[in-house]
């Protein structure tokens, strides 16, 4: 693998961003020259990468100019605005934003599943959703076993979905809970320490908040399926980092026997299957926090559909939910020699 | 209304029985006498009822011989050996546990929703799993909407239903996480603080969990729908009190529009509808704490299925799901005529 590509990261001080940094140290990833970029409130601050202080600079039209890769992770008005520009210059563009998610022409991949949809001329990656990565990571290994036809999922949505403004007020709120003082509410518009509510985004004609309608029709481009229906109903919990996920599934014709669900999922890249019944023992968020691997558990049949099973999910929100699975790309590109250091 | 009851309450220094206390006081509950009983651990202390103390007695056989009506919340055991003395004592008993809530002769009532189940021989009333009240508060009103077929619950469970120990437990771990300590479980298995889990009750041969199991079977007994088909995943969420519910709800041929069930909820006594698109407002497990009502909202299509809605739900778990009800069986038996001074 070369090694000296010239990499920048847009939004390096949120709570994606840093995780960039701790992944490209862990997987060895060819960084040469790391530009750290972000909006002029963080302009000056240094981060520390590989033992070596790195200064912040405004990410601007000219950030990208001797750029091999970008990634993004600065809301999808940031992305709309500069990534023109780094595809322009030369970058290939890793966006975990939503801005060009849905756009026909761009693929939407999660490595492990749908590698295929990027085509040689792609210079353009987004990065899904979180809740559907993580849904469809466990989703995907169960299609050659017979036909989906729909999805029923509750999430359990944690702090970090909302970056690291939400979980400084999930913290913040809790301690002075615990002091007896009241809950106040900066990022968010309802207490959220010990509480729970529907996820803080608009709400469309149909009831559905855009978090949902993301999971929907992201999970539907992820693993190729425009038809499968999907059910679903975001929830934000009191709970750090890692989302877990409820989920039912139902099969056309007859489910798949769960031994062969099980086996399935323990041989998916990726997927790790947690399915202790007599220990009581189940993916649970702590499980997933700081690990790659998306947790499953709670296999077992819907009592209350002929061919449908249900099962209970965990992934880490920041890891595989987002830089995780935009490093995944990157490394997939060079591998495929997308990426070379001339 | 008689106002000199003799009235016994079993487990009265555990959550629930601290509500019994609080309520008998809000609802102006007709109670002469109060007799607190609760195990040997608890016996010699002391609660206030009415600004009196009143001194904690051994619960045991001989305990109800002049007592009209006998609460109880102290485990399925403690109701098993004691409430057939209760009854042999001419006491009308009320049980919060799952002792006897599934024996065919036995009626399992929810005031608002199948009072007509009671027959004028019963002198038990078991109080139905707290999950199942909730639930079945906003399924009922719906039952003359149309064929009800089938449930898809995912549920977000707190740390009160599993009685004062669990609510410590959640804030002395919170506490600890908060101060970079460990998470230390005592009462759980995993750790609570920021985290959730399965619900911790023993995995049956289909792989469902107790909670899951009652929520199915007392669903039916109480919607009197013996053969609703109920898919059901019940997790512990880091909340203190207040259960919240995922639910859909599937009708064999069409579904009755959105503005019929929003009437009939805002309509059904105990329930509280609070479904705001525009604020994004909608039931939370802090609305609800403290609250008789049952709170419902995200009331919308799921366009997953030609004819199913699916609905966000709250409710207090010590409240409706437990002491309330408990105490308006007893209000209802009084009204009837079924309790009298003599």
């Amino acid at each position: 693998m070369p090694s000296n590509f010239t990499v920048a990261v847009v939004g390096a001080t949120g709570a994606v961003g840093r995780e960039f940094l701790k992944i490209f140290d862990s997987h060895k990833f060819p960084v040469g020259n790391l530009k750290l970029l972000a909006s002029e409130r963080s302009a000056g601050k240094q981060l520390t990468f590989r033992d070596e202080p790195i200064c912040i600079e405004v990410a601007g039209p000219d950030s990208f100019d001797d750029v091999d890769i970008a990634f993004f992770s600065a809301g999808a008005a940031r992305s709309r605005a500069l990534i023109p520009f780094a595809l322009k210059a030369g970058a290939l563009c890793i966006d975990n934003s939503s801005a060009f998610r849905m756009e026909s022409e761009v693929p939407l991949v999660v490595p492990e599943i749908n590698w295929s949809a990027v085509k040689p001329e792609d210079r353009l990656f987004p990065v899904a959703n979180c809740t559907a990565i993580i849904l469809c990571m466990v989703v995907a290994p169960l299609k050659n076993l017979g036909k989906i036809e729909r999805l029923i999922v509750s999430t359990y949505q944690s702090a970090s979905g909302g970056g690291a403004a939400m979980m400084e007020e999930l913290e913040t709120q809790t301690r002075a809970v615990l002091e007896g003082k009241p809950a106040e509410p900066k990022v968010l518009p309802q207490p959220y320490a010990f509480n729970l509510f529907s996820h803080n985004t608009p709400i469309n004609e149909f009831g559905y908040n855009e978090e949902e309608w993301k999971v929907i029709h992201e999970s539907r481009k992820i693993l190729e399926m425009p038809d499968l229906k999907v059910n679903v109903t975001c929830v934000r919990v009191p709970v750090m980092r890692a989302h877990s996920i409820s989920a039912t599934i139902e099969f056309a014709g007859e489910a798949p026997g769960l031994e062969v669900v099980r086996n399935a999922l323990a041989h998916a890249n990726g997927v790790k299957v947690m399915d202790d019944r007599a220990a009581n023992r189940f993916p649970t968020p702590l499980d997933a926090s700081g690990k790659e691997e998306v947790f499953v558990g709670r296999i077992r049949r819907d009592l209350s559909h002929p061919s449908a099973i249900s099962i209970f999910i965990a992934g880490d929100q920041l890891l595989k939910g987002a830089a995780l699975n935009a490093v995944q790309i990157a490394e997939r590109l060079i591998k495929d020699g997308r990426l070379t250091t001339e």
